[in-house]
């Protein structure tokens, strides 16, 4: 196996970014439940994402979701955010709750909506250029809920003319990350339904188009691993969203599901080049905390991915590729398995000690008394949901 | 194939249930997108479903939902309702949207929580008592999210218990529907996921506790027409709740994802019994129109249903026996195709035309003025939806 | 709705070739059932192929699969096939039933079995030379069982590897169809298991190389037609395998699962381009009759492509652009319904007597006493089956 | 945590029985690879089964498949088992693969059929006697392709009443333990498809009669665990087939594809009494070696069996009680995931060295020269398989 040396030199470098909305309030179609101590605004959501960085030491900075995370001054909210020791990130575009999007927005037959919708997005771009973020992640909730409702095709020509109009307003050193998904909201077809569709639209804008893999958007059955493996390979996967589920887009914590699914997705970024220096690859969380708190669970998050990570780098990679080409299935497949056995949290208390953070991260923060103190503090005011 | 005749007379005794909720606003997680003219009222919703049944003649009643259509006096609602030309149908009961219910309802942890849902379920047979209704439908939210989070069995427990106290208040002639639920919006279990538990609860109740079949709450390839006979054969077939879906609980209109589906249900109930005068069996429909106007919506799910019945009712019955019992795969097969591929339209066109109503009930309906009218006049407060 | 001209012109020029291996026994890993009068070498499958032309006046070539189809003289085999009405058509290669392929064929880990597994598609095209065929299918029942098992972006790159040296021993006439299949013989990853990896592949090799689509290869859910609308968008569709299914690749007869589902894919084909003349689709049938007759099944899968075929036609194309552009969500579906609620069946015999054949072929053929005679003829020697 | 002796008193009392087909080749539809070394007779099968048990401890009985493991003399047969150390377990029928039971075999629609497929289970029940065996497995591969093959309802009639024939015969301590599958190898419809339908027809038998869950014979995305948890609560849970999948019953070797699942399951089965002395659960494998070997796959599968087993009895019990009553989804959620991430492998080698076995069960195997010997020894005959 790897050294956890080796390991270390992995987690020192892996920043799992963590999303504003899931400090917020979430639910599902029949009820969003509320929580003590939800933010009522940016600034408070950004406080508490500090949290998870403070005892996580991997959660450096934070994505933002537009227009929930709308503020007056985005510089000023970008120093409220180093002053707690974190740093704002992906900018999250939201072109699926204004009244004239029911049709859609980049895809909608109207072509004054996807006008709307359009400058949305290169507003969104203004915001990045104003606190300096790189990456501009894309998911349409664009579809159609019945055959016939409209043209399939044509709807890829109007998605494809609104992201060129985009990705020409990039930056030098901007991104445009193109998230698909299976289904949801929409219930016949999705306009970006899997990462082929997202991958032919990145290839024709160019470089700076890259594809999203939220793990939990997928069919059924769906390998991600080879899926992620594929674009590594095509040069083209730009960032994770993380989360997990049973059945459809549960956006359950990552790692809760499936662990074993976890590790071996970690297990082809590993060894087909995603956690090197300079990866182009980013990690974010993309959860909702429906049920359970909402800073443990995303402490616990960072935990999960952590872990798996350690499980992958261990992987003994020469007694891995010695097996694969002897044929030897069952070898090849325990050199795997030894690693997803191996009970990693030790190793991760140690690289927490040695960075100068609690080696447990979920009982730190629970005696640290901030769940109680923002419960008394936060009274008042409308908590942050998906709807502000 | 049957005759015409046999047909119509099936057509004349099979009224299909529309839901309240359906008028008013629904969505997904992401939004609910308003539409004009959408009720502020249950009084408001009931006319409109009697809109429904005044184009089709065959949508004779309406499925309330509590709290959702509470209203001060349920006699007068009823006499509404009446005067409409429509009648109050099904209760169902809602312990999903409380505060309280976050860990479930009949099968939380707590005690106080049971108890409450309890008290909200007795409450609907209280209203059943005062307007004359026979079925209570319940379905439950009840689930977890987490592996870990509440014991499966002590819930399942807590649930018989629940149930039995509701089964013990109801009248000589009212019935406990319990409907089932693949997933949604729990995410790793459900309390009642499947036919097999619902069944399991019915029985241990009583002969007036029956199974409802929501037609969108399966796995994926679940083979639906076999439940239907199964529980057709075991005497517990209570309600269908009808929608369609491509993926999950989608709720499109009922015929719309796989219209063959729906033909094949119909042919499961046909020939095990399920038109036969004093059928148990009640016909419901649960969708939401989230991107397609409402009335029209259910207008069209009325019609999918006549049309898949009047397929079913039309198959050859003798052929197909013959055709079996010689193990003659393909002229079985034909003897069914050949119901579903005749266009029925024309029957019930004529059907209507019989009834004194329009051949043409999408049309009648859009030349009424009906829309318009309402768009104009519900100006000002709030429109139904599911959150009240 | 379009003319009935248009839609039998349309059938005029619409060819489905059937597979030789249909009219062979074929079953489940659990039984192969024999059935009296099946074929024991290619001249008798070719045979029964002409009676199905002979039947339909629509399946006027005939898909071979090498080794199961290898004769000593092909262009014998193809004067044999003329003289029965009929055409040698695609040649599908088969890498998956020789021992030294348990690990894969042209992504195995071992160069040799890869070089034999090359070695025995340039054979094929040997064979497509000699008797005039354009198109050599390639499925690959490559992958792997377990993870750990090999190295999937290996793997990737030993595919291109290997479809470099064949692409490149095409002639100018010839094209290369690469088919992806979700799972199934291979249980953890598959090497080509999405239409994203087969289009990447066929665009790195070049114009000659396209994708195929079958129609039971796909995850639960997934939307086929919209994946036919981006191959034809990409001009990259070379192929549809025909065949339903209602759980995994049940191989059943096409449109027998889902016939809604044949339909909307018709459509998007229809409005797409792919029915106008000179069509580079190619339109197949892939068919497993395990316990029905052979002949009966291929000539109603024939019937059900065109009816599918035909109701797609007769869509009001611009009654459906007017209520898609105007936003008309129930409109735009009811446009495509009533196309699909028509009952072709009769347009279908009127085409059939303009051709001179029997408009009813199921009869004619049934009538023939083809059935009986092959049953008493074939008496002796080994069913063709997948094994031979 | 529970204590680590609590674990090995579990350990202890856990049997798992390896079935007899296991050893032999198995396939796909597509191709059965021969292995090296493959038992041609049931006497070599249970020579194989036994060194399974030798290097794990753990697999003392072996399953029978009629007739593919007929032999002259049972009683010779079970000697011969006992010298090698392990004992004859379950009787396994097959209705499947005569030529007869093309259309199904005690739900077939011709009686004579019918017969003879109870004919052959009461034949079973003969061997259980003259061996002792107490336990009469049946899977019934009976459904239909296409809608309108057979009727539904009736086929569950001639099901009921063929098992009652059966359960009539059945000794005193022998059991009829009655397996359910999604699909395959039927495809439109199976007439045992799911634990309700099992389940209703061992309680119309009696207590005799139980159910069987076969891990790979779900719907996508079902919850198996919550099945167990049902069928320990309604006290007939009879046995598990063991086995693990990606997508269909792809019969991988248990807890390859989803350990965590198994974990969960495991979990169940613990706090709902299955590990209890005098559990009536039996622990079967049920798997197919397609690409592996065989004797080692089976050791591994025993191995994943019991490292599941020992952190489900690790779940510290009152932890996670408490924080289930008292609501805090994360911590029960954590208490779980603690046992889950225990890497329980020493614990595992020291309860074999305490057993007297080698701590490492494959390691033990492959330097035994065991596999060697027979690829040497087994020339000539045929090998195994599910043909005979």
């Amino acid at each position: 196996m790897a050294s956890t040396n080796e390991v270390k030199a992995v987690l020192n470098r892996l920043g799992v970014e963590t999303p504003s909305w899931a400090y917020g309030n979430s639910g599902t179609r029949f009820k969003v439940f509320g929580q003590p101590g939800v933010p009522r605004d940016p600034y408070e959501k950004v406080a508490d994402a500090a949290q998870v960085h403070k005892y996580t030491g991997a959660a450096p900075t934070v994505a933002l979701h537009i227009p929930w995370d709308k503020v007056a001054d985005y510089k000023d909210f970008a120093t409220h955010a180093q002053g707690l020791g974190v740093k704002l990130g992906t900018i999250n575009s939201n072109t699926f709750q204004d009244d004239q999007y029911i049709l859609g927005s980049v895809c909608a037959p109207d072509p004054k909506v996807r006008a709307n919708a359009v400058a949305h997005l290169l507003d969104c771009i203004d915001i990045m250029d104003q606190v300096n973020v790189q990456d501009l992640k894309l998911w349409f909730a664009d579809g159609t809920n019945y055959p016939g409702q409209d043209n399939i095709s044509d709807r890829q020509n109007r998605l494809a003319e609104s992201l060129e109009k985009v990705y020409a307003r990039l930056g030098a050193n901007q991104r445009m990350l193109l998230e698909y998904k299976f289904f949801e909201p929409a219930f016949y077809h999705t306009d970006v339904p899997d990462w082929g569709t997202s991958l032919l639209h990145c290839m024709a804008l160019g470089p700076k188009a890259m594809v999203v893999v939220d793990t939990g958007h997928h069919a059924p059955g769906t390998n991600i691993e080879f899926i992620v493996a594929g674009l590594l390979r095509a040069k083209r996967l730009g960032a994770f969203d993380f989360n997990s589920r049973f059945y459809a887009d549960d956006d359950l914590i990552v790692g809760a599901a499936d662990p074993f699914q976890l590790f071996r997705i970690m297990h082809e970024v590993n060894i087909n080049g995603g956690f090197d220096v300079g990866t182009p690859v980013s990690y974010v969380l993309d959860q909702c905390h429906n049920v359970e708190a909402k800073i443990p669970g995303q402490i616990r998050s960072i935990m999960n991915v952590q872990e798996a990570v350690a499980k992958a780098v261990l992987v003994d990679q020469d007694a891995l590729k010695k097996a694969q080409l002897a044929g030897d299935v069952l070898a090849g497949h325990e050199v795997l398995m030894d690693a997803y056995n191996t009970d990693v949290r030790g190793l991760l208390r140690e690289w927490r000690s040695d960075k100068g953070i609690d080696p447990e991260p979920m009982k730190a923060y629970a005696a640290s008394g901030y769940a109680k103190k923002i419960a008394t503090d936060r009274v008042g005011g409308n908590q942050a949901g998906w709807g502000a």
